[in-house]
Order: structure tokens, then sequence, then C-alpha cells
């Protein structure tokens, strides 16, 4: 059996994606994936999600130059969300964020307020020219 | 405007949810929350998730003791994604999957198979009584 024919597509043939930061254990950002976009990730070494707004593949950093190359690719136990370690390119520190942040969890609970608790590392303006 | 306003609930209501722990950075588990779940667990400060397969609310570790506490809440970027700091309590080290097994993510691919590279830590017979 295909491994890919492993995994439990949900109603839209996706399967949610938590990249993490292989060095630091960073939850960097979640996306989703259909069939194609997992496939490409595995191939190509670096993660490809499928974008639900866009409706097209999204092979991320293709725009911003901030890749994820995947060292791993981990399953759960209903075989129905993937877990990739990644390395966060073209920035150091990586930034996964459109906002130009670290990671895309950046808003902490603190009294009752979603607060922003991290930096921005670069100006979105001048990652998506 | 109250936090719970500012999540971004899907057609179903429901939010995704990452639980990592907060000690190591293992990423744990992945489940959802609807408003309720969400509201409970910042109340407890112990995870409670929505059950999508039976339906109700779901406060972990409340049959295993595997409860999970909770440190801090994230939000991503989109207000569609929650991270959850957490300590896996009732075993030592910490059991988040119901097979026994530290982290739900606990098969990895390897030459175009899932293999189960984590071991089992106690035997779910005799964690679900």
């Amino acid at each position: 059996m295909n491994w890919l024919d492993q995994i439990k597509w949900d109603a839209d043939g996706l399967v949610p994606v938590i990249a993490q930061e292989h060095s630091s254990g960073d939850v960097m950002m979640f996306a989703w994936m259909n069939r194609e976009a997992l496939a490409r990730t595995a191939e190509l070494g670096e993660a490809v999600y499928w974008s639900r707004s866009r409706r097209k593949l999204w092979h991320k950093g293709e725009e911003s130059g901030h890749k994820q190359v995947v060292h791993e690719m981990r399953l759960d136990c209903d075989n129905d969300v993937v877990l990739l370690k990644i390395t966060q390119q073209g920035h150091e520190p990586g930034i996964a964020c459109h906002t130009g942040r670290h990671s895309c969890f950046f808003q902490r609970l603190e009294k009752g307020n979603w607060q922003a608790v991290e930096p921005v590392l670069k100006d979105p303006e001048s990652i998506y020219k």
C-alpha cells in the first residue's frame, strides 16, 4: 500500500500539516496539503502546501525565498495529521510568517487579550516584492 | 472585543489546536476545540477539546489521568489556529497518545513507508480501564 494511500484525507481531500523547526522545536506554522502537495513535498524535500484561499499548490517560499527544507515527515496515530521537521531558509533566524515574524504563533493570551509577543524580523513589504 | 470572538471559527464552529510539550518542545497531539472547549481550557488551565467523533466536550485525561496542564496559549497570524504549551500529567515521561506513546506523531516516513519509531510507554489496556 502506497504511503499516500494510508493518509485519511478529509472530505475536501486535505490533511492538516504542522511545520516545526528542526533545530529549535518551535512550531512555525500550520497549513493544509492535498495528495499532490504531499507527494511534491516528499519528492522535492521542500514544503509544498495547498492554498485553500487561492485553490492551488503553494510552494512555500516561491515568492519570499523563505523555503522550508524538510528533514523528516511524521504522521499521527489516526493517520490524519502530518508533522514536518523543517529548516526555514532565506533569513537568520528563520521567518515562516507572512508578517515577517519567526513563527505564525506570535500572539499570546495575556489577561484575556491576544498580545503580539514576537518581533517582526523583516518588513513584509521587502519580503514580497 | 472578547478574546474568544477574535478566533476565526471554521464552518463547523471549530478551531484546530496543536498541543506542544512545554519542557521538550515535542508536538504531542492535534485536536479541535469549539468556543466552549476553548473557554473551559482557559478557565481550568487544562486542555478541554471537542471530540468530533463523540460530538461532545472532551476533558483530556478524564479517563486516562493523562491531563494536560496549559502554561500558555498562542494564536496564529490568521487567528484560526491555536497552539497550547502544556505539561502532560499522569506518567513520566508524559503520554499524550491513546496508543500509550509519548506523542501521537510516532510514525516516520522512511523509504516510502510509515514506520512506528517511538516506544509504547504503557499498555493502553491499563490506561483505559
